[in-house]
């Protein structure tokens, strides 16, 4: 369909259903004792919530959890089903930063921002050190973009193998801070977002941006029908569970933006990193029928 | 949640979708040339005919389809898609073997049957080699049976490694008939079906009958209910896509029946064969909801 060889890095397999994990395990077993008897806390839209909780429950340190409340209901059990303590937010992002900090005076639990952190980049990074093994030959990675967290870790660990690797950032269209950030040269945040992406509405942090700037070719965008269509051909193709996030690496690659550039003719050993699959099945059907 | 290990073969990531394409394989590439010239035949539920197809496209012969008019969508479009000659029948066992047979007798193609044929076993078989090459301390084996081709194959295999395995068969209540073919010391046919596990309602042979007979202790039937509940787990927890006939082997294992059977509580280590993942996400979603 793509004409080119496509890899998928299926991180929907991954504990907690999502690449998340990696970078949580990471930092959690990265505290010394005395950090970690507090506990941790986040906020998160809900893939690194479940993975932080699972990581804290494996050193066996209280985790807090504060989730906005638009969160799909699927990920919301997974916290609670590796044993999070659940504070509630509103949407914005500023909420949930002021109720992380809330908890953060109250209990001392070492705050893991779910992207704008060392330990959380290396942990992702991990991905690249897979995937390269597995298939040497890939020439070029694509990853889906948020707060850019995912797509740093993977750049760094990748081009420290293979500097000529190519690193490309699939974004929605709803969702274009990071286009627009590379773009102008500069972090821009946006007002609000739309997508049918739930895990794609952060924004890039200053320990993300520099690598984005820098390590990745560009960043292309979609739009959500793409995204949904994308997500029908890995249930129907690949045979995994998706989230629409997590099928936006094929929509990119699918799309005539990537398809018709002629300066990616030669990217023809593509990785595109499945990054998670935790969705509601109702809520993904009704989006699929209606092909929003 | 079933109390034991268990271990997921994930035949829905064969090629076509299915188990079906290593019988076919099997089937097709024995053929000698002059046999193999005319073509090959056979009547199929669905996933025996895309993978039939599939294999035939491989050695570069013609297939011919026998396809009732209410199979899902999705597998006929898996027909077409691999370059099969759709020949249409009624729904009923009879009226696919006589389609089959006119189409024999018109081109001479070699009618490869769905299940009561060795060469189809053997090639199913294959599946016990990979897992007990993968798992080999797995003292239980819960496979979905039908026709029999499928448990046929494993069993005979599976046994030639390691005589104490222990071999059972999952099959819907609206199906049943290997259970009551059991019972009785003889193939017993049904009516008619009803099932949702539209991949589950064909009968044994008497290829497949001795086999079953004789090497399988058991064969579970589970409601309709149990398996729409396994096949949602699949997707939840294992983020794979399975068709209802391919999460049967978890309904079974998580059945009361299999659980509170003393005799049974020494299977600790559990492969659960999950044969296929083919299937409309429109139809399943609609049962899914019904929780028919």
């Amino acid at each position: 369909m793509s004409g080119r060889q496509l890899y998928f890095k299926c991180e929907c397999l991954q504990k907690g259903g999502a690449f998340k994990f990696r970078g949580a395990c990471n930092a959690v077993f990265s505290l010394n004792d005395e950090d970690a008897s507090k506990g941790v806390v986040t906020h998160s839209s809900g893939n690194h919530a479940a993975a932080l909780a699972l990581a804290a429950k494996l050193r066996g340190i209280p985790s807090y959890i504060v989730i906005p409340k638009n969160a799909p209901t699927c990920k919301i059990e997974n916290v609670k089903r590796y044993g999070g303590q659940i504070v509630w937010s509103e949407a914005s992002v500023q909420s949930r930063e002021e109720v992380a900090n809330k908890v953060w005076q109250e209990t001392g639990a070492i705050f893991i921002h779910p992207y704008n952190d060392g330990r959380i980049l290396s942990g992702q990074g991990t991905i690249s050190l897979e995937i390269l093994e597995q298939v040497p030959h890939i020439d070029t990675l694509v990853v889906p973009i948020s707060g850019g967290g995912l797509i740093s870790g993977i750049a760094l660990a990748a081009k420290s193998i293979n500097p000529a690797i190519r690193i490309f950032a699939a974004e929605p269209k709803g969702a274009n801070d990071a286009a627009l950030s590379k773009a102008a040269g500069r972090i821009i945040r946006l007002p609000e977002t739309d997508t049918i992406a739930d895990g794609l509405r952060a924004f890039l942090g200053d320990f993300t941006w520099p690598v984005v700037r820098d390590l990745v070719e560009d960043i292309i965008t979609v739009e959500d029908s793409e995204i949904i269509k994308a997500t029908k051909l890995c249930f129907e193709i690949l045979k995994v569970v998706v989230e629409p996030s997590g099928a936006i690496g094929l929509a990119a690659v699918l799309s005539d933006t990537f398809q018709k550039n002629p300066s990616w003719k030669e990217c023809n050993h593509i990785g595109i990193v499945i990054s998670g699959g935790n969705v509601d099945l109702a809520v993904l059907w009704d989006s699929l029928k209606k092909g929003k």
